[in-house]
């Protein structure tokens, strides 16, 4: 007997992010910024637990899960700001994949939380970009994936040099200096 | 194409503790402390990502994982107390799995480690009872359990009321209101 895996983990908290010849976003470009790449199929598809992986030249998966740094006060800023995945205007999509160093995971939760927030301002940062760049976070150190993280991203075509701009200063951070691996994924929605 | 999954994390941080007829620990009782139960085969057997789990009636699996509360202060004193798992003498072990509720998950980081430690003392009582009980945590939220936590502890014979008090003063704190499955496994290595 294999141990079991919830319904709804498999339903609602696992995802899987397929590139291949079919999917709902289309694949503009591909970008490597740090160590090994990923081949550039025309579509990427994003499905659960329970989506086939037939059509798939490569699949990503990771997990929503709790948070792991943000405090209550940060929370009350992001609920305050933020807004949804799906919007009818975010017809621009981005999903960045990234790994981190041994060096970062073996060390105590306060000195991450310091380089993450204190020294880098990963939330703060995000904060002034919402709620034009809507995020969502998968994990997937834990489930023993390629990467650590997939971070999805979507906004108005006409926010893309903000997009840009996020992405750069986060790039600069004491944070990024632990980031062994990272890939840059841009989407557009098919058809539009 | 499926997600690929690293052989490192499925040989050394994968770990599935098999309840079957063979194993290398005998389990002498299963009590349930909060939630539904578990059976009770006669022994116990510990595997990794590639173990076969045709002998099982029930399989839990969990991952070695980063730190999630400890700080660095802490950190340093556990590393000075603490012994590895394998002694000789520590012949006698105890499999804890737990479940947290919604309500914890959902809650920022600051609040639950301020509940955790601040308000629990959690590693501070476990600091209390090294090195006599040696303790490694698997985390089983993020791969979907049936369980978010499994504690392997393990101890020499004439420790075993040590052992009981841990539990005890464990289970009377602020963070295990916020339990809401829970079994307690006992073991001794097999044939002694």
């Amino acid at each position: 007997m294999k141990p079991t895996i919830s319904e709804q983990y498999l339903q609602n908290r696992y995802a899987v992010f397929n590139g291949g010849s079919t999917g709902e976003w289309a694949i503009q470009s591909i970008e490597t910024i740090t160590g090994q790449g990923l081949s550039k199929p025309a579509f990427l598809s994003k499905g659960n637990g329970h989506t086939d992986y037939k059509d798939a030249v490569w699949s990503l998966a990771g997990i929503a899960s709790n948070e792991r740094y943000v405090i209550t006060e940060e929370k009350q800023q992001l609920l305050q700001k933020q807004e949804g995945l799906g919007r009818k205007e975010a017809v621009c999509a981005a999903l960045i994949p990234i790994s981190k160093s041994d060096e970062w995971w073996l060390m105590p939760q306060d000195r991450r939380r310091k380089i993450f927030e204190e020294q880098s301002q990963h939330t703060q940062t995000g904060l002034q970009y919402l709620p034009a760049i809507a995020r969502k976070l998968y994990h997937c150190r834990d489930i023993g994936g390629e990467f650590d993280f997939l971070t999805w991203f979507e906004f108005a075509p006409e926010h893309k040099d903000r997009f840009d701009e996020l992405v750069y200063l986060l790039r600069k951070t004491e944070e990024w200096k632990y980031v062994t691996h990272e890939v840059d994924i841009r989407l557009m929605l098919a058809g539009k």
